[in-house]
């Protein structure tokens, strides 16, 4: 089995590029072609799409993403009047990609492997496009164990649906084993932060990351169920007295390639931080529909309508000094506050996030 | 750990609908949400929408399997100038789907989860239609181990990323094995049909179903590779010795959850078959491309391109009679033939599929 120490020390024995790859030969590649974005190191100059990219947020959903990077350009006056955004990804409909200023938003489709694969092709396009002080971003929403639904969850831990707070990868036939740990005092401060705002009911815990939706998180209305609702219940209360509070399917495959890569908050290395999740969560037995305030619908959600929101950093250990505001069900974000014990005015900030160079931005990096 | 014998049990215990459900709970609903469809029983009429289905193809891109529908509405001759394919779920992005006449065309992403949650909703979706003498078909393509590109596998069975034969997945917190076999006499007639038709190069062989793309095929250009060309020869030719021809990353779940639900070739039932997998497969070093003639891109491929086909049978054990020829990249079918002795001139054909009833379709039920 190999070990996440094993491979970090390869990691550093890579090149000084701020985004690192875990993977020696991607250097040597003449020509890199990120198949599902439809994407080509030779036919597409990587650096001048993508060297200003300084926030990745990702998420399911295609059309989230792209109400995401309205909202954005929006928030940070670099919209005009019947402006589109075009999806990157053209040509394929595998994943969709927007840009706008320094913010990428990719979507990712449903589950572990369909994260992985966009993950993947992410990281290498960020290293190819030679980024810096990268943060990468999930949004989305869950399944909440013994909550208030709305509520927000800050995981401090992604689990399997064995509870254990690992992922498990088969590699050439044997399995590897990867942490799913979060950064502990990044998790304090969104919980200060949460108080702070105080507008919605936010819990610290564990996530359950499954591989499936209705079997692997106790459904009873798929088209398989060979247990009952008192089965159902003792599950959930056994995940709930595990520190689960709520279920979703693709934290720990994050969790686990941004830490393989060296993506945490590593001040030294200057890399993008895997942040712990922010997730509207509904009672555990509660069906999603599409008419629920927290279903991912932006349509359903005028900007007036009161969603769930969340708040988290955008910037990462030790200057992890933005705060932001994020309805997680449509996608769209205000940016609130930068520093803990500052607030920066917006028009300052759009002109920081303006600035293409890291040094420059101590918020982000 | 729960076994497919004692699960076929109890679906055996279940209504007498021609499309059965291994959920009790479902007939007792007085609504059910298919969420991830964006379709309800209480504000659609599926008999009406769906009762007349008799053919289901699925594949993993919305735009494939539009292009497909559109083919399959020329070939039955129920297409008009001018006619569009409307998207019936609309309202979501999660999956895409299409009709015309007794053809469903339902686009899965990529993955076991995200097929798992469609295939969920899907056998609802006919149940509640009240549909009988269901196909459903996967098409998709693979990376082929050992093989000439273009080669065309039919998979004997579907394996998982150490060999073995089975599907696990965690259900309550257990670990739960399903078979993944294939029906043999089928793979036979198959390779028979292949054979007649000689436009292809045709193997009989396992298919192996991963969780991941890069490390879990053994690609050497992913974000994150800890192993060496040696070490990723050395799998696939394990793989090759385990009897593996390709490798795609659903399999496994589509065999398993039809297998459970009692949708193998079981006539006296009358439910829909798992057909083996026809997947144009490359060599496993072999990047996949947007150009390449076997990539799952529509638009590179004129009906006059020399893409590569694969045969299929519509019916199932004991009248699988009807032959047809499909261009896995497009996702274009060309109807062929019915029994393996006799033909069936297209229009008559046409006229049996535009039948309602399974009773008069002997090559479907």
């Amino acid at each position: 089995m190999a070990s996440s120490v094993a491979e970090t020390k390869e990691l550093e024995n890579h090149s000084d590029c701020c985004v690192k790859l875990c993977n020696p030969n991607v250097a040597t590649m003449k020509e890199d072609v990120l198949y599902h974005f439809n994407l080509n190191t030779a036919t597409h100059d990587f650096p001048a799409m993508f060297g200003d990219v300084k926030f990745v947020c990702v998420g399911g959903s295609p059309s989230r993403m792209k109400a995401f990077i309205r909202y954005v350009a929006s928030e940070l006056g670099l919209d005009h009047p019947g402006m589109d955004y075009p999806n990157i990804c053209a040509g394929t409909d595998r994943y969709a990609m927007f840009k706008v200023g320094p913010v990428l938003s990719v979507s990712h489709g449903m589950g572990i492997p369909s994260i992985a694969i966009m993950l993947h092709e992410l990281i290498k396009l960020l290293y190819h496009a030679r980024c810096s002080g990268i943060t990468v971003i999930r949004i989305g929403t869950s399944g909440g164990i013994g909550l208030e639904p709305g509520s927000v969850v800050i995981t401090r831990q992604a689990v399997d649906a064995c509870f254990k707070p690992e992922f498990e990868q088969v590699v050439l036939g044997k399995r590897v084993i990867r942490s799913t740990d979060l950064d502990e005092q990044l998790v304090q401060e969104l919980t200060q932060c949460s108080a702070d705002l105080s507008e919605f009911t936010t819990v610290v815990g564990n996530t359950m990351c499954t591989l499936d939706f209705y079997e692997g998180q106790g459904r009873l209305d798929g088209a398989l169920c060979f247990y009952t609702e008192k089965d159902k219940q003792e599950y959930l209360k056994a995940a709930y007295a595990a520190g689960i509070r709520n279920i979703e399917m693709e934290s720990s495959v994050f969790a686990a390639m941004c830490s393989a890569c060296g993506l945490r908050g590593r001040r030294a290395l200057g890399r993008c931080s895997p942040l712990p999740f922010f997730c509207p969560a509904g009672s555990a037995s509660m069906p999603f529909s599409g008419t629920s305030p927290w279903a991912p619908h932006h349509q359903h959600l005028p900007s007036s309508h009161p969603a769930p929101k969340a708040c988290f950093w955008m910037g990462w250990h030790p200057s992890r000094l933005c705060s932001a505001r994020l309805c997680l069900a449509c996608g769209q974000m205000q940016i609130l506050s930068v520093s803990p014990v500052t607030h920066m005015p917006l028009g300052e900030m759009r002109k920081m996030l303006e600035r293409p160079t890291s040094a420059e931005l101590r918020f982000c990096c």
